[in-house]
């Protein structure tokens, strides 16, 4: 066995994450390692957190990336706030809803299931009907943004019908969190976990998270455990709790931490609302290129994530063939379907620094080609004029 | 609010991990991020397979870096063969024993404690004894090096007995891997995490794991599901698992990986005996010139680590003082005592990348300035030159 170094290729990252990550950030990435009680370090980790809190539009104390990839911040959510016996209530419209329930069950509690059509949002009637039904419900779980069909609920909806009924709630902002509106205090989210590949184009690796002072009374006052001695936060909370005196509890990931700080260290310098503009302004002239092309829209027009456009596969087109041709001639990932939508749909993102008109052009000319080559029912040669257009 | 990029230090790092990430590997972290089901990625991954093989010297399918720090590798081993009802013995000798057995509860399961001295090793005839007491425990578990004392224990006599009482072994390997002999298969070592951030000097962020077939066994037959599904390794092989068809689990820690995978390469270029023989030649040279100074060490002679040397701290010399001088002067880390031995001692490492004779030179002879400016009881001016004649 002789391995040589990884020289990785030059992608367009334009699937449901990792999104492109700017040179700044990379670069960034490759500082030197420093300890993670080092006080430089320390004030990093302060920054970091004012940062956090800008980006979820929060002032809660409690907010911090987690040592992982988003998954483990759903845990985190979930473990923290759930106990054995607990019943929540968790919405499905898409993969990660799924993702919640077997959470919840890990947990030793009860997950009473709301489930809506893959590609439709949460409905809020259903979810009031299952409040009502289950006035013993500890919380509400749904997905703001599903990153699987490209639809994105009404949180604050969401959120004020769970209040009403005594419930806390967790929110997934994986795929939302800069992409697109997202006020935690505003729209009073107990519990919200994000990533770090999505619409913030820092590596994967991380997952901010963010809890009311609310929900951060529930985890002090708990009666067992949390299942995880890794993302219990009563103990994680020693070291990111803030103040000059951390304890050790686990050792953070340094590195990609410098990239998270550098890539939120850019949004502040765009401005929140100027990246969710970005974002729906671009997502609009994709929209408009690929309708010119014929090609249509899974999820209906005023619930369309602008970041995460699912769009089905044109007759004619192979999925597999295409999505490999994409990658080897034009270094173009986009994104194939989850689950149910599998073989049906493509995914395509616009996170992030992957939120540009120089991707979409790409994007749009190079499946213009592919399709054309390959026979597809696609109107040829008009996509990117359409876009520029729009633009 | 407004905050700048955050440009970090230059330290040396001699404390107990991080250490100093070398600029290859910094490098390595820099290149541009692709995705995580890219078939040049999944390429990578075999190739990372191999090689933490080669550094765990096992020829374990079930091989593989966890997608977060040591403590997350260690609730995989935990979560992953313990179900609620089962018994551990768990040994502590320092600090994470005592972490292991909070992860053996929070399995539901039940932890028989094995305790010896902070700073000795484990004792074979206890652990024989509690192996005899309780023949229906289904694990050993024990830490290798412990990081908090400098202890190294013998790990293949501890596994030989548990063997013998039919139990299966846990070994805590965070600081041997790459920096003492370590022999997975030879040992018939069941399930072993380790870090990335220390004798591998690469960021912290990642935990490799082995286990072996019998693990991997007891892990398909579980008849209850795993505390998290993050962690769960039913779930996690889809993804890890090898051959060309990975399923999306969850987002892997691209960065993080490139960094990895060129520590592992340089491990490879080096030759595995060759880094286990530079670790213990380096030591020997550090011990001269702390000896020389005076500075004794915390570990019995036979039972010390090269990578993690425990000192007491002289008479005259205030801890806190000195380290804090250490870094603003000499931008050096040592590491501080932990748990029982905080404030009785300081840990220096010599892992990775940090155990060089550059690294000695400096620490002895800042060691040497702080302590004689504060009038500590040592023998000064003559470290450095003893490290040099015992090198």
């Amino acid at each position: 066995m002789t391995v040589k170094s990884f020289i990785p290729p030059h992608r367009t990252l334009m699937g449901p994450g990792p999104s492109d990550v700017s040179e700044r950030v990379l670069h960034a990435l490759a500082r030197p390692t420093i300890g993670h009680l080092d006080p430089a370090f320390v004030g990093m980790m302060d920054e970091m957190k004012g940062l956090l809190q800008y980006a979820f539009q929060t002032k809660n104390e409690l907010t911090m990336p987690v040592s992982a990839p988003g998954s483990a911040g759903m845990e985190t959510c979930f473990m923290n706030l759930l106990e054995p016996g607990d019943k929540a209530i968790v919405c499905q419209n898409g993969v990660f809803g799924g993702r919640m329930k077997e959470n919840v069950e890990r947990c030793g509690a009860t997950a009473v299931m709301v489930e809506d059509e893959w590609g439709r949002v949460v409905d809020p009637n259903k979810v009031e009907a299952a409040l009502k039904a289950n006035p013993d419900a500890k919380l509400l779980a749904f997905v703001h943004a599903e990153t699987s069909t490209g639809a994105q609920s009404d949180a604050k909806t969401l959120v004020e019908l769970a209040h009403k009924h005594d419930c806390l709630t967790i929110v997934d902002a994986v795929t939302s969190l800069a992409g697109s509106p997202l006020k935690v205090d505003e729209w009073n989210i107990d519990a919200i976990y994000s990533g770090t590949q999505k619409c913030l184009s820092a590596p994967p690796g991380l997952s901010p998270v963010s809890f009311s002072e609310r929900a951060a009374e529930v985890i002090k006052n708990r009666k067992t455990k949390v299942n995880s001695w890794f993302l219990d936060l009563n103990l994680v909370m020693g070291y990111w709790g803030g103040g000059a005196k951390r304890a050790y509890h686990h050792t953070a990931p340094v590195n990609n931490l410098y990239g998270l700080h550098e890539s939120l260290v850019m949004l502040q310098e765009e401005g929140i609302e100027n990246a969710w503009a970005r974002h729906q302004k671009n997502h609009l002239a994709l929209r408009a290129g690929l309708e010119a092309m014929g090609i249509n829209f899974v999820v209906a027009e005023k619930d369309r994530l602008p970041q995460l456009n699912a769009v089905s596969i044109p007759e004619g087109a192979d999925d597999a063939t295409v999505r490999t041709r994409l990658l080897k001639d034009f270094d173009l990932e986009i994104g194939a379907g989850l689950g149910a939508l599998a073989g049906k749909v493509w995914r395509i993102g616009l996170m992030g620094s992957s939120s540009s008109m120089k991707n979409i052009e790409l994007c749009l000319s190079a499946l213009d080609t592919v399709l054309t080559d390959m026979g597809a029912k696609i109107n040829a040669g008009v996509a990117v004029d359409a876009a520029k257009a729009a633009s």
